[in-house]
């Protein structure tokens, strides 16, 4: 229960903006620390060791306390991205938190897997495709699957910039083909140090992909944008 | 078998930009003939008498073979639309097509409903605000979802342009609490005459309901914008 968990930041409510939650009102816990480094990874803040002043060590109890008052002491679905959020020892927070109603989604790229997926609701696992720089390994992302047990929902999402990513995702969908599958228009102008989301760009890059998709009769998987660049551009949420 | 259905367009495969199933690739069946005249009605080609010469008279087995024509004879989802579909005898288009492995969801304003609303696989009813000028009536929408019986999986979804629409959703959601719900930003610029999406716009509208939802600590909703005016802008399908 006193095991610390190194946080960026916790914000919302806000509306989940990617995967198989889209649109629901959310609150983010966001964990610091990566153990990957995609080259257009858009919270370098909670990545990258220089950041590492702006992080906060926290308790179980402090996390959920300040998830209580941001919900107004309500039951929220609490979004747990990073960073990697499977590095921090989240199974106290995760038990605590769901003592007072709440529900748990955890985003990762699915290189670490950890007992306590199989206490989350929802587990998305989002193997970096080529255009990151990074390299999926598939018997990584397996055992985080086996890692969620019957209980919580599995979900794949893959991130799309271009040709060489779709066909990643592709593959993907072949060696999980019970799993629900997203694919997420890649969005390049998110970075840390620019504000505005290009929206054409964005809608372009959309249409794209739902072109290529409809093209290849690929009908099942869903194609979504992200859309918390148009609640909150490319700020930090607090 | 030989019922004549009006029909406005068929198009797709495309991706399916609003309610539950958002990012589903899907075929869309609009049928012609519409009960309501929403001042903001983004289909009036298929609502006003006046486009009759544009609409066809189309047996259930023309509309299957269309729609395995554009799906390259692979199951699909077929999203209903209109207009109102629930004024076509669609029964026997969606047996047949059933027999071909397709799918089914179909939206309507929830004034109608049909004994084969229990045959769909999504009923997605979208009661109208005040904005809309028309006026939703409630013992109809429940009809609805009382015809859809327990196969078929019922959804609300609300169109929200103002403060007014918004008040009208959260009384909607407290007539239904079972259902699950859905929000929609309202496009003003989406109409049979202007091709162009306005990108800012509809950016500024999702981030006004999404802080008005986050504001209100609603969390048992889902708050979404219309994705295919990021795919083919206003233009018609096809």
């Amino acid at each position: 229960m006193n095991d610390q968990i190194r946080i960026s930041e916790i914000f919302g409510p806000t509306i989940q903006g990617e995967g198989p939650l889209i649109g629901r009102p959310t609150i983010f816990v966001r964990t610091a620390g990566c153990d990957f480094r995609c080259v257009w990874c858009d919270t370098l803040y909670a990545v990258l060791p220089k950041y590492r002043h702006e992080w906060h060590f926290m308790t179980a109890n402090e996390i959920v306390e300040r998830v209580d008052a941001l919900a107004g002491h309500q039951p929220v679905l609490i979004s747990l991205s990073g960073g990697n959020p499977a590095m921090q020892p989240l199974d106290s927070f995760i038990e605590l938190a769901r003592e007072r109603g709440h529900s748990f989604a955890l985003e990762t790229q699915g290189s670490l897997h950890q007992p306590w997926f199989s206490e989350l609701d929802w587990l998305i696992v989002s193997p970096k495709p080529p255009s990151s720089q990074m390299t999926a390994e598939w018997p990584a992302v397996e055992a985080c699957m086996a890692a969620a047990g019957k209980h919580t929902r599995c979900a794949l999402k893959i991130v799309v910039f271009d040709d060489a990513d779709y066909a990643f995702a592709r593959d993907a969908a072949r060696r999980f083909p019970e799993t629900p599958f997203y694919l997420q228009t890649g969005n390049p102008t998110v970075t840390a140090e620019s504000e505005d989301a290009d929206l054409p760009d964005l809608a372009a890059r959309f249409r794209w992909l739902s072109e290529k998709v409809a093209n290849d009769r690929w009908f099942g998987v869903h194609v979504l944008p992200q859309l918390h660049v148009l609640i909150w551009g490319n700020k930090r949420g607090v």
